[in-house]
């Protein structure tokens, strides 16, 4: 059984229930590797290999060993039966169609780690907020970006069915970082002539929820606003 | 840990697939308790303390023993750490507001069992489908309903917080069985002076799906459409 561990939803960041609901400590019980965000929307957290780095808005990344750090949300899996992958001209646009459509990921979660240079990239990191918490739509619009050309590192993350989209980020979630530590972000585009590694398809989602959080039980989502406020603030650029 | 699992989401079913992929066996594995469909969508599943019922679209209620029968779309647990409730003039009216309210379910996954006489109720059982399998909403433009007054049994199900409603029915999900075993289906509507029970909250949602099915990881899901087409299949009337 593959099975991808989901702490929290994009529902409730959109919903402005930014307050950390579980420890680090905690989930990684669930999964050795990740993607993910601490309280208060504070960067980009990915987890490879039982080691967790953030990058802060600043650009700064740090290697984060306090396990005691809490997060809102956060997707986390242990890797097993990976099929392995060797791509040529790697982008979202070949991910997204070709990718998705010859491995059938269509109406299911899986996920993706590749390693090569990236000839062009482009990530973006969320700045932490403070209460009272904005939503994450809010948070969206104003979002450091940093490019970089000719970089080495990973890129790694998940697809989710277009029918979790008010949940998860529908399609590919992916972050990327570099091999020296330095430079990690949610990949907003990129560009390589070559990479590899593998992908894996999961049989379940377990959704978990803060149901003893006092602000995520009472608060109210607005389904209406919620499948584009996602969209425009957990999206990709191609 | 009070787990809610789901085999098979809404979204493949409006999808057109309908095949069984999950066995009753397997199913009951995950859960005492439960509602789903049996293959071709045929009729309506309510399972109680381990037995199974099966409305078919006749009106007629069978109780099932065979467990390699299949089922394509199915939600199940074991009861555990529940709150009694004790409710009157229940209806889906107070079951969507006051209730919901109270117990601040609106972001949860919840399980809900109630007890008595109903002075009015209405079902609708799904009739069979043949391949080539329609989708969800053709099958719910001609279904069969049954009203029935001053009968006593039971009203169980689950509430979705609305961010799932493309997998899942957002809102209360209920099926009514008689105590003499003779009427059962999907809750359209009800009126009860007095209801006893109790109620569930999860703290998380195993979301299961037939990876090893082909017809499901090739189908294409129209997901502007899926979620109008949930609403008018898996709705109730009040």
């Amino acid at each position: 059984m593959n099975t991808l561990y989901e702490h929290g939803t994009l529902a409730m960041l959109m919903a402005k229930n930014l307050a950390g609901t579980i420890t680090l400590g905690e989930l990684l019980k669930h999964g050795s590797c990740g993607l993910g965000t601490f309280e208060g929307l504070d960067g980009e957290v990915m987890i490879l290999d039982n080691e967790v780095y953030q990058a802060e808005s600043s650009g700064k990344v740090h290697h984060i060993t306090d396990m005691q750090t809490t997060l809102p949300f956060a997707s986390v899996h242990f890797p097993q039966d990976q099929h392995k992958v060797s791509l040529q001209n790697v982008n979202f646009d070949l991910l997204n169609k070709s990718f998705v459509h010859d491995h059938q990921l269509q109406n299911v979660f899986a996920a993706l780690r590749l390693h090569g240079t990236l000839s062009d990239v482009l990530i973006r990191i969320a700045p932490k907020q403070e209460r009272p918490y904005p939503s994450l739509l809010e948070v969206a619009k104003g979002q450091p970006t940093f490019p970089r050309k000719n970089i080495t590192g990973t890129v790694f993350g998940y697809y989710a069915p277009a029918a979790f989209g008010s949940i998860t980020a529908a399609g590919w979630h992916l972050h990327f970082l570099s091999d020296d530590h330095q430079y990690e972000g949610h990949l907003l585009s990129f560009d390589s002539d070559e990479m590899t590694g593998d992908y894996e398809v999961f049989d379940q989602l377990d959704q978990h929820f803060p149901v003893n959080d006092k602000e995520f039980r009472e608060s109210d989502v607005d389904i209406e606003s919620l499948r584009e406020g996602i969209a425009k603030s957990e999206g990709h650029q191609d």
